[in-house]
């Protein structure tokens, strides 16, 4: 569980891609605290991000990079880029637009499990903005 | 990227685990939003979760169950079980008393990457418990 010394005390950042050069990413809404979304970074994807303030991820179905936003305009303005005790978690504070889930919710956390239930869910939010509209392809 | 929507819009909870039998799952503070950790669990660690409303999870350290909390005292109790659009990653909402991450912090996101820096980090917080003692082996 615990992590060598250096890696959860010191101030080296040091992050741990996993065996594919992955590491995971959470973006948190730095305003409301909410969850958006959680994705993947690789190494080149973390580099951008600190590079250019603006959220970039690696798709891992479509294999390349993915510039969050880059299709429906909902980047991801990042403020603040946190790291866990071992250092293969990241949490990326963002400043958003409404909007950020493809499905149409502001955050891809909009169901829960059913108390009671081990396999129902109920909706916990409403859409915000229409998904078809926002990707649709440019004519 | 979307799942089929089935998975996405509709309300039966089917987890996706991944190729090692594991789903993500962040925990995070219901009362003040703070993300605390991220971990892993696999299907039994899940179906516990669910009834006992005491957070279990998977190590992948130790390859075997782990009931937050059962060292550390640290228990996690469960208030929601928020799974995302395609069902690959589970936020759980919970309660929590002072000290949940084992390097003494509160969160185990106590660093962030220093502004205008790639390798430096800076603390963010301050540790809120002596692990040494809450860890301590009963004599």
């Amino acid at each position: 569980m615990a992590a060598p010394k250096h890696i959860e005390e010191g101030l080296d950042f040091t992050p741990k891609f996993d065996a594919n050069g992955l590491i995971t990413a959470i973006a948190q809404d730095a305003g409301t605290g909410e969850v958006l979304m959680v994705a993947y970074m690789n190494d080149e994807a973390l580099g951008l991000t600190l590079k250019t303030g603006n959220a970039v991820y690696f798709s891992r179905s479509r294999q390349k990079l993915w510039r969050k936003g880059e299709e429906s305009g909902h980047v991801q303005k990042v403020q603040q880029v946190l790291v866990d005790c071992d250092q293969d978690c990241l949490i990326l504070k963002v400043t958003v637009d409404q909007g950020q889930c493809h499905v149409g919710y502001q955050s891809c956390f909009y169901r829960a499990v059913e108390k009671g239930s081990t396999d129902k869910l109920t909706l916990t939010a409403g859409k915000v903005y229409d998904p078809a509209q926002a990707y649709k392809k440019k004519s």
